[in-house]
């Protein structure tokens, strides 16, 4: 009896709730299988069981389920807070060496490639990597706060140094990506940001 | 008469030549214009003027069409000889930054993609790759040779350390890539190989 008073709305939520995860679920499933070009609305909804309406009614664009499905993909990483630089790095970084095993990683060139001819993507794609460096940056500005890092120290160039050799491993050379490699390439960054004297332009 | 004399050899070979050229530039446009996905050995046939068959007696597979093409993009570049490891890891970095603004760089992606499904495209992306490091590896050996560089430095790692930010910069941050970022890549790896102390195992 108690369940049959209770209003329409917080069930009729619940429903969304499950359908919006399903959609999403099956959207990172297509992505990851088939890649980009291999994730239509119509084949969500064929394998989600949602209605194409039904999608349109929340997404309402193609690309904006993708952003979403994406953007539920890359979570924010929780920020290392250790007191060191070096292991705060090392934790960031090799969390990312981790993450580029799984599926989801064989899912970015594809958004790399479309974006080259889609704007609507390449903003879609700078928006996921900024959650993906959003924490690297954080760490190395607490760090030239506690003086660990010398404030001339150029964050985003620094994220480039750690990053990049991680992500050409990955993607470029397809070389073994293992923890090591994450550590030796942020012993690098720390070593030459040390010694890097700015120039006067 | 004297044309008329000579024997068709020759003849024979400038057009299959001709025609081989052909196919490769349009190959090449087709790349460059749709990525992988849009160079099929029909279109390019069409646009060409080279009948399939013809195609098909050159080259066994879209697969080895696109090697052939790309591998002619990748020219392996002269290799620096300036008697200084930094000037000549500056030339070579600058060269990456330079062509990465040239339509080839919207290529790479689209080999990238295809070849996180494609074992026969990886291997094409390889061997693209190696022409490309190729120069930085020979610079940074000839530099240990001299002194200019430990001998305990691991020139891929170093490599990685060069490439990678500038292809990160290129592709995944989307951010400003000019000669002083190459410049200052350089700058840190070098830093970084002269103070990286190898450990144990």
């Amino acid at each position: 009896m108690k369940a049959k008073k209770r209003s329409a709305g917080p069930r009729t939520d619940e429903r969304v709730e499950r359908s919006k995860k399903a959609v999403l679920t099956t959207t990172y499933e297509l992505l990851t299988k088939s890649g980009l070009s291999g994730v239509s609305v119509d084949e969500v909804a064929r394998r989600s069981g949602v209605a194409k309406t039904t999608i349109y009614r929340h997404w309402p664009s193609r690309e904006a389920l993708l952003l979403d499905a994406c953007s539920q993909l890359a979570s924010r990483p929780p920020v290392p807070d250790t007191g060191s630089v070096r292991s705060d790095l090392e934790q960031l970084a090799c969390r990312v060496a981790v993450r580029f095993r799984e599926p989801f990683a064989t899912v970015m060139p594809s958004i790399i490639d479309a974006a080259e001819r889609d704007k609507d993507l390449a903003e879609l794609q700078s928006r996921i990597h900024a959650e993906m460096r959003r924490a690297l940056v954080t760490v190395i500005e607490r760090a030239q706060e506690r003086g660990e890092l010398p404030k001339t120290q150029d964050a985003r160039e620094m994220v480039a140094g750690i990053l990049g050799p991680i992500f050409y491993r990955r993607y470029f050379s397809r070389e073994p990506l293992d923890e090591a490699f994450a550590k030796k390439v942020v012993e690098r960054a720390l070593k030459s940001a040390e010694s890097v004297v700015p120039r006067s332009k």
